[in-house]
């Protein structure tokens, strides 16, 4: 291990984590630092620091950083700026590795706050020590069991590696992707960024085997050569999905006061994301669905969408979709139409869209989404299934005295089941076939069955597809640099 | 009342309706429609035809239209095409006034179907018969309590009159807009259209009291002519949303085989929608986000958006998309600054977006919102406060073994208060000025408490920004259309 990987070790994987500021009222950001560690389950020493305390959250309590007996892998500051900096020159002096500061109230206010920074900036060059922040929300880590994040939080646990210049944006989005079913191996909240900045985040995640799909929030980048290098290694080898904020006059301006980022200009990033490979997201939207699916989901082989529907209303706007975003949606074989029509209902589409008209069969769908993959006809495969939440449509009917509540409960069991079957179906081809199949639904029962699976979930048909279109653009990115190294 | 709205009360507020293949098995089609009719709580005389059975769902059951002594305002037919057909001409005989052909086997699978399509229009012409569909979903009406649906539903009631060319999208969209707290007074499931054309809802619904906002599911217009007159009445009086499907060649093929619709040209369709001051969605995402802030939202005056945010990052997305999408973020004037700075903590923004920086002092959201409209620099405001589902996110805490469940349950309510406070904070300034208030949002508590407001609320910047858009260019060619009429 060279110097760099043993710091960003100490850093994502402690032997031990200390908190400067720990604190046993909740409300205090040491408090809820502490209680965040302690409720990731870390597995090392925890050394609260507070010399006004003997105990803290039930922990033996330090005065400071020096009465520590041993080596500290890890710091979390959450004391106010001028005395974190104090504690810092202790941390070097002492040979701590890694540390964490969560304190705002440094460039980001300008004069002392400026002042204070640059002593930051000058301990991490000369001490090489890896110093997170300041103004950040904090470190998440699967593999170190590492929740050193000012406010509680339990990712998934996945492929995800992700570094944001917006700490509580950042978490709300590590939010919305767990929820989706994708999952984090590491989480940074890179804040003012006095010393590591976001491209030795990527540059760590690119050679990070735990990292499949790196993920970056983006306000500002400070260096443009260096942010070019990095990203073309990183795609290279994995997805870089990215969303640039700042964009617009209102929007940099916002972004100044707020984590001093100068944004630079959105049309050099655009040429920059097209020319590095990078996935960019325009919106937290398509940041959210991007993540997903390239977490979840194998890389398709071309830019064949199959739709398979239920009805017809939705598969006219996936199909719609597909085209807008530059996807095939491409006609059947006679073949193909004669065998499925040997076991379909006879007012089926006879096409792609395959839209079985509420058929209730899911042999048939399985049949249908196989056998497209069968005879090589498509590359993806699409359910665009949308219901409401099916089974509580139910719910009305217990005002017809007619039906009991037993009655209701079959209705609802039965479209709880179909929902669930035809989840795991889309799930089945997946994983017989390798690739790419997508779901779009509003039925909570498909997203409860589908979550720990490989086939992601959308609420409507234009997310779905932007996301397939993005993964074909990035695969085909991938073929293209894979030539030009022949 | 001429023979028009004879015909139209006929449909939405029937004083009886018999539902021809009514049946006691829940899976056919006659039954789901009668327990919906049932479950809608529908006020008038029931009529169940059904030669087989002498009791459908506890009412007594007629052999036969003819058999029914009285007038009939409405038949549902749900009997095969063929017989759909001879049972209209009895009714056609009997003088009812209008009638929901729910059959699908008509002109959608050509050959007999289209001719038995054919006769239902030739009866339609020569009656003057309200006919719906064939091949459709039915019908709802709130001031009717009316749900002549074949799958149950329970929409909020509001000011929403809805018509849609594809019957399941339309009920999942009505679903979805319903979810967002905004209302329907009526839904059409128009299907083949053999007489009762989109346009003839959209001309009922222009001169319609209850309805407020027009939405409409398109995949074809028949009478282009008529069509751009009948949207620009519409749009003189009140906001036309609408969807149009089968854009592509994918997609109007698609289009072609689900309900027989010429699609037409995209292009053409976007040059109408400008002329006519339709308000076009470009996705079904869309469409349900403009349809929940049309419905919830008074219009605003000009452009000029105010952004109250607790977290730098979403300020800056939020920002971005406003310039994005062509509305302004005005700076704050030196007096407001200082007004504010007077109660904010030093940290805070000091300009537009107004971001208070993890502030949890409700007051102090509410006199930054109030001030901004008190002194005239916004004519929306926008709260952006995306959480994730706050509450929750205490549940890892369960781990800490310093904290009982009682502190846990404390801490969660502690911030399941917050966002209550904060959503009505919202709600009130909405009130106080009459001005639409939007909120951005990921927490459950603020969905729930502002779901019967006038405070539309979105998951991410973009979404809420992409309607305001629409209501300001609504706005702005209701203003130049008033010009022109002077």
């Amino acid at each position: 291990m060279n110097r760099q990987e043993v710091g960003f070790n100490a850093l994502f994987r402690p032997k031990n984590v200390a908190v400067v500021g720990a604190s046993n009222t909740f409300g205090k950001i040491g408090g809820a630092t502490l209680a965040a560690i302690l409720s990731g389950e870390f597995r090392g020493e925890i050394y609260p620091v507070n010399p006004y305390e003997s105990v803290v959250l039930g922990l033996k309590t330090y005065p400071n950083i020096t009465s520590i007996s041993g080596d500290i892998d890890l710091v979390v500051l959450t004391v106010p700026a001028n005395t974190a900096v104090e504690v810092l020159r202790e941390c070097e002096k002492k040979g701590v590795k890694a540390c964490i500061i969560i304190t705002a109230g440094f460039k980001e206010v300008g004069g002392e706050g400026e002042k204070l920074q640059n002593e930051i900036s000058e301990i991490g060059k000369r001490s090489g020590m890896k110093i997170v922040g300041p103004n950040c929300m904090g470190v998440y880590s699967a593999s170190g069991n590492l929740t050193a994040i000012m406010s509680p939080i339990n990712p998934n646990r996945g492929n995800i590696a992700m570094v944001s210049q917006s700490g509580t944006l950042g978490m709300v989005l590590m939010d919305s992707i767990s929820k989706n079913g994708a999952g984090f191996t590491k989480f940074v909240s890179s804040g003012n960024e006095a010393v590591l900045k976001l491209e030795d985040y990527l540059e760590y995640y690119s050679s990070d085997p735990e990292a499949g799909v790196v993920v970056a929030f983006i306000e500002g980048v400070r260096d443009g050569r260096r942010f070019i290098d990095v990203a073309r290694r990183l795609t290279s080898k994995k997805p870089f999905i990215a969303i640039k904020a700042g964009k617009t006059k209102a929007g940099s301006e916002a972004a100044r006061s707020h984590t001093s980022s100068i944004a630079g200009s959105i049309q050099v990033f655009r040429a920059v994301a097209k020319q590095t490979g990078i996935v960019l997201a325009e919106n937290s939207d398509e940041l959210v669905d991007y993540a997903t699916a390239f977490a979840k989901c194998p890389l398709p082989k071309g830019r064949r969408v199959g739709i398979l529907s239920g009805a017809g209303g939705w598969a006219v706007l996936t199909a719609d979709a597909c085209e807008e975003y530059g996807l095939e949606v491409p006609p059947l074989p006679a073949g193909v139409v004669e065998k499925i029509s040997e076991r379909a209902p006879s007012y089926w589409s006879h096409r792609n869209p395959i839209d079985l008209v509420s058929s209730l069969d899911i042999d048939l769908f399985k049949f249908c989404g196989e056998i497209l993959f069968e005879e090589n006809i498509i590359d993806i495969l699409l359910y665009a299934y949308i219901a409401y939440d099916f089974s509580s449509s139910f719910d009305s009917l217990s005002k017809v005295p007619i039906f009991s509540e037993e009655e209701i409960e079959t209705f609802k069991k039965g479209s709880r089941w179909f929902m669930k079957a035809l989840a795991e179906s889309a799930s089945s081809i997946n994983e017989k076939y390798g690739k790419p199949v997508l779901f779009v639904t509003r039925d909570s029962e498909v997203y409860n069955t589908l979550k720990n699976s490989r086939v992601p979930v959308f609420g409507s048909p234009i997310r779905a597809v932007k996301c397939i279109a993005k993964m074909v653009e990035y695969r085909e990115y991938q073929e293209r640099i894979g030539e030009a190294e022949k």
